[in-house]
């Protein structure tokens, strides 16, 4: 058996390329004491994965020229030397851009399949969903009957925020690009409204989708539309400072103008990591699976199929180009 | 006996010239029951005051076109028909630019001479002092060890962090313009260290001047030294929003570039404003004037002579032209 491969080629000044990946082949390696061998079957795509290509400090290290792109799958146990894990487990891994991979079984997590779809444990059962929970909760701490924005709201994070803040009691409002989207964020997943911000006056159209004003602003955007945000933002109100997608791929990050709210709305403003909250990760997997089993969570997956595609599905969601959680589907 | 008043002639499209004020002379209004007539000795000249003269949204409303500008006073009661009240009291009032004012006793505050110097209650045993005090403790919750920078150090508001942070065990360090003040800063205050940001380089003299990098940073300006103190904060670590002097004089506000770094860092930011925390005043005067009692806590002033001048005061505040707190002496 073959393990096939995308490795990090080069890194991109601004936006990425397809070639800026390579596909390798090679051999499999075998598992060592305490080791499993993966079989991966779902690979996901996320927008962090644009700071990993990259060499500035963040939160995390880059990953190295040649390096296995990092990346978190859903996959098979094909064999294990890990007492805790065998042959047939499904397990949640951190393999990256490759059809098998060798780890050791501490570094992964089982995952039930009869509970939930196992790519879900990718999207909303996961990282996404965490995020979403643990941001509104704990930073954006939204009260019942307050209005909670969030961007990108048909993706894995921002569905799971608008969806929260509605089951919390809250208005929810949408920022999300295109008609369809906006559609399916107000007639699937139930929030109160949702912008089109590739539609033109945004700032119009917020202003009347929120009319009491803006009490959480969850930010996986940055740029002008945080500057947008920061005009119709309440006395005291919070930002969740979760992503900058607008800054990844762009040589000079944009400057923002309005930060004069802050000061005159006494706005609290936070950067949001989840990793952060990983002794808790069990508590929200409760909470979001619970909503989910009683059906009141829903989610929509954008897929590519097959190792090969994985670039071009980066490439697509960095632009806003998917429609919901972005997987690849490995096997 | 006629008084004498500044008011607002007109709005300062960006930097304030002397032509934004016009000097009236009238008579002196008699106190109604409830009231007092007041002498004013002292005017508080506030970078807030050039928000005042704005009519954009603030937290505060503007001041009227022809209406006697804002600000704080120590004043003497001359007459007095409110019970709480007589004749020699000392008072701290909102009576604003002008010699006598008439108001409700219930809106002014009595001081105690004895304890400190009149002026000192319009600088750090006041609303400048408050501000250090609340925003430092409550929002930039420094802990015994870590970094605390502030900017405007040799100000009113910056002068009393610094020294705070040095009371609760921090590191302190300042940015403050030119070697004269830098240098009061650290002989004459006790900060650990000051850099002059018109010296040019500031990111590197800080870097060196903040060794394990900033914890907190107690920012009074705003613009490009926010954008330089971003790329050194640490992990975790939070941001007083307390003034923006830098934009309060420019048409266009300056573009925040850094902001990736509240999301990699986790930082905390948030925007200060003194009367949120008006219930606990009588805390933060209980400590102020401890430490001042104690010879622990230092203040230094800057102060104009007439009320005709207090324009030019303000002008040259706004272009940190002041050393120290900035006062009128209007008797």
């Amino acid at each position: 058996m073959e393990n096939r491969r995308v490795v990090l080629a080069s890194r991109p000044a601004a936006e990425v390329s397809e070639a800026d990946f390579r596909l390798e082949s090679g051999p499999l390696a075998s598992p060592g004491e305490g080791e499993v061998l993966v079989k991966n079957l779902w690979l996901s795509l996320d927008p962090y994965m644009r700071g990993r290509m990259s060499d500035a400090k963040s939160y995390v290290k880059g990953v190295d020229l040649g390096e296995v792109m990092a990346g978190q799958t859903v996959g098979e146990v094909l064999e294990s030397r890990h007492p805790g894990l065998k042959q047939g487990d499904h397990v949640l891994t951190q393999l990256g851009w490759q059809l098998f991979g060798v780890c050791r079984g501490t570094e992964v997590a089982k995952v039930d399949g009869k509970r939930a779809p196992l790519s879900y444990y990718l999207g909303m059962l996961g990282m996404p969903g965490m995020t979403a929970y643990f941001g509104l909760k704990e930073i954006g701490q939204p009260k019942a009957g307050e209005t909670v924005v969030v961007s990108a709201a048909s993706g894995a994070v921002g569905s799971v925020v608008g969806q929260l803040a509605k089951l919390w009691g809250c208005r929810a409002v949408g920022i999300a690009g295109g008609r369809a989207k906006c559609d399916y964020v107000t007639r699937e997943l139930g929030f109160d409204a949702c912008v089109d911000y590739k539609a033109g006056e945004l700032h119009g159209a917020l202003k009347a989708a929120c009319p009491k004003g803006v009490d959480v602003y969850f930010d996986n955007v940055g740029g002008p539309i945080l500057d947008t945000l920061l005009r119709l933002m309440n006395l005291h109100s919070r930002i969740v400072v979760c992503g900058l997608i607008s800054d990844y791929s762009s040589a000079e990050p944009y400057g923002v103008k309005m930060l004069r709210s802050v000061l005159v709305n006494r706005i609290r403003m936070q950067g949001m990591i989840v990793f952060d909250w990983k002794e808790r990760y069990g508590e929200a997997l409760k909470a979001l699976a619970g909503y989910y089993g009683e059906g009141r969570l829903k989610t929509r997956e954008s897929v590519v199929e097959g190792i090969e595609n994985a670039p071009r599905g980066l490439i697509a969601l960095l632009k806003g180009g998917n429609f919901g959680k972005q997987l690849v589907k490995l096997a």
